[in-house]
């Protein structure tokens, strides 16, 4: 690969979370071979005063603490700026995380700066320095960082070289907005369990069908919101 | 506490990816204070073949390789079994993890068994052992093991005595079928960026009434699906 290395900047109060997850599995390889590189920096390290206070009480009343808006800009603007630049807050309130916004990532940028929450949350004045807010899901969590983990691993993975040609050429869960369908492997029968005839029938026409007929049925009966999605764009693709 | 620790065991190829991440923060101290515990099981030390075989092809043709049964079986089954258990699968194709979710979990569950998927996925006969699918997200990731520790956190943090008792008393995102509203902490002005005149004002009652118009319009104008559930909501309770 002749393209430049993807690069995060990870603010965290804990970078050591990360260690042992960058090292394992197609993360730590997509690191190794130079296809994508993280960095970390600590807000404390930008802190001023004796007690390197990072997070305060809210106005208004309330309980839990937030991050102080002072040692998140100070730890940002540190870092060098690459061209094409996206700084995510990690955050319950952004937009929900995506396929296409992971497919966006790994084509258009050159470097993601994500912004760990912690505690009750950030100041709000640090939306200034963010172009985008990104949600895991609508639950709550201790920290940013597992979100953050989240974000890395899936644009990562669609770095051109991370993970292998044939697996990348596989149709994905929710690229044409459908659930995946059943898989098998050996053995064919496990505890009276058999694999469905068809899928060793050989017929490549009746086993695209068969999958393709349990993609639907399966989104169908349990993710009816993408289902209605999946038949609009159909109609509209018709018509 | 006289409750037990609620019981994890994490079924995973990379039991290593997550030391350090359960080391820090409020999961570390959960599990140091014995509020919950977290046991790895691999499934490949429950292969029989000489080359520890957790992965074949799919039966049907298709790239990548899928998990195989035998292994993941024989893992799940080595488990002791406590009275109030679910089995997870994590997979794309589960129901979406939520916040009710996690309630319900850190509530009524005595042990957690997570299957952490890998490569295209796993053979659908596992299936078989499992209580319950559960997805992060509509997305892709390389690995069940992110989804496995954001389970993890969610619940966890639920379970009395992980999180003081005065931040667990705040209504949080999500609670009320609403984002949270917008947050600011010292100093009162920080590049010409003032914290709103009200929350500096003393008079709760106003106080109160901003946060919750706030949450409403945020609400309305970045998650307009949540927006509409909260009204129909708010009717209903009204009827």
């Amino acid at each position: 690969m002749s393209r430049s290395p993807l690069r995060f900047d990870i603010i965290t109060l804990f970078p050591d979370f990360f260690t042992s997850s960058l090292q394992s599995g197609l993360m730590g390889k997509a690191i190794a071979n130079q296809i994508a590189e993280v960095h970390f920096t600590n807000p404390r390290d930008f802190t001023t005063d004796k007690h390197r206070k990072v997070d305060d009480e809210p106005y208004g009343g309330g309980v839990g603490m937030l991050l102080k808006p002072e040692p998140i800009f100070a730890a940002v603007e540190s870092l060098p700026v690459l061209p094409r630049r996206e700084v995510v807050l990690m955050t319950p309130q952004g937009e929900p995380m995506t396929q296409p916004l992971f497919q966006y990532m790994a084509e258009e940028d050159d470097q993601i700066v994500v912004i760990c929450g912690h505690y009750e949350g950030v100041d709000e004045r640090v939306l200034q320095l963010v172009t985008r807010e990104v949600s895991l899901g609508d639950f709550v969590l201790t920290c940013g960082e597992i979100p953050a983990l989240a974000l890395l691993n899936g644009v990562m993975r669609l770095r051109p070289g991370t993970v292998g040609k044939a697996e990348s050429l596989k149709l994905e869960s929710f690229e044409d907005g459908l659930l995946d369908y059943p898989q098998y492997t050996r053995p064919a029968e496990f505890r009276g369990m058999e694999v469905p005839a068809v899928l060793r029938s050989g017929n490549h026409e009746a086993i695209a069908r068969w999958r393709k007929d349990q993609q639907i049925e399966r989104t169908h009966q349990r993710r009816p919101d993408l289902w209605e999605r999946w038949q609009q764009q159909s109609a509209d693709a018709d018509g």
